[in-house]
């Protein structure tokens, strides 16, 4: 058991939860035997969804009737208290129960209770919400796309540093280029916020990654920039207008 | 002749001129006898392009050999003279020896010199860039794409004035829908900007357009909305990233 991953899920958050995360679950436990979960939720709810199908050593049931609503705000989310489905499953992250967290649940609510409760890496002061971006050559990881609607140089750089860390930890061969997504590659191009933050990259040199200078939106499928950066308004708009891109025209 | 729509056109701007230019005025001139061409650049590239293609009295010829390079900062574009291709295109314009004016050249020197030579509306404080955005039902007028990085409330609501006045004038029986794009559908979304142009669109009734709130970026293809407004930084990035991956897929 000890070697197992652990993953703490609040099966209470998203659309169609908690049968919807259950299933999610045991499509995980069918072709990979190497995660543990500890289900944070409604008991009455997540048993027969998941009893039987998966055996009792790969998963744990924390029972808590109590959840965060899609249609709170961030901070009405974490005022329902410490023993809500998500609150509970990132508290298991703090006491060191579990490995990670994951909820389909309110994203807001997400952020602001994984601040109060799991330290910031030092030195960085926003969390970012990152995905995994399909390439022409394998997958770019994007953020911010949503937590942080205006954002600081400094919170640009910061993101760089956190985007490279997630690729590494998924692709370790690869040392990433960087880039700052912007509406053109040469440097007399963006706003003040970008070229600074394009001057701060520029002259940190890191071991970790290579700053590849700005993107522009036509070449994020290119696939030749792993890590592409982004204030949360622009990131977010770019990821909802191109999936919906390609949802239309598949 | 009087009846004919007269299009000033700077046959020196973008890629492939003269030729591609010319091309395209031959083109439309193959189905459409109702266009006048004033026709600004080098005669000497340009007449044997043109020559015996389209009978002559569909066009004129405006001879100069400055034009304003691609990679010209808007400044250095304007400061060439008042004697490249693009100016005087701009300045036929202003002078009431044509009705509009096509350049396929360097952008920001186009706004800027538009800017100089064409008085700006009375009210508005900045032009936008704009495009035809397909969508399910037809078109949408989506603006700004690029000319303003960083944008007042007054200037987006400025372009709910524009954009709404172009596409009535496009599609004269449609009273248009005019959205905001955000990352969000709820009130609470957004930046303080796009809070506050959101109270000002909501407050001022108008006759010409339907103030329909905010639009995401995966909803902009479904054609519930005619005119979409954004900051020019936002716009640019969404629609890149959006025709690249119709080009990518199709």
């Amino acid at each position: 058991m000890s070697d197992l991953i652990k993953i703490a899920v609040d099966a209470m958050g998203g659309d169609g939860s908690p049968k919807k995360i259950i299933d999610g679950i045991i499509l995980n436990h069918s072709t990979n035997k190497n995660n543990f979960f500890k289900i944070f939720g409604d008991k009455n709810k997540i048993d027969p969804l998941i009893r039987g199908k998966i055996p009792a050593e790969f998963f744990e049931l924390i029972h808590t009737e109590k959840k965060i609503e899609s249609t709170d705000s961030p901070l009405e989310g974490a005022k329902r208290g410490k023993d809500t489905s998500m609150w509970l499953a990132i508290q298991s992250v703090k006491d060191k129960e579990a490995d990670i967290i994951i909820s389909a649940g309110n994203t807001g609510a997400l952020l602001v209770v994984s601040k109060l409760n799991l330290k910031m890496i030092e030195n960085i002061d926003k969390p970012a919400l990152s995905a995994l971006w399909p390439n022409k050559k394998g997958m770019s990881v994007v953020l911010d796309l949503g937590a942080n609607i205006e954002c600081s140089s400094k919170n640009l750089s910061d993101f760089s540093i956190m985007g490279a860390s997630l690729y590494t930890s998924l692709y370790p061969n690869d040392k990433p280029n960087v880039a700052l997504l912007n509406i053109g590659s040469e440097e007399l191009k963006g706003n003040d916020t970008i070229k600074e933050t394009y001057q701060l990259l520029n002259e940190k040199k890191s071991d970790n990654y290579n700053f590849a200078g700005y993107i522009e939106g036509n070449h994020l499928m290119d696939g030749e920039v792993n890590v592409i950066v982004s204030d949360g308004f622009t990131g977010n708009v770019a990821l909802k207008t191109h999936l919906f891109t390609i949802l239309c025209l598949v």
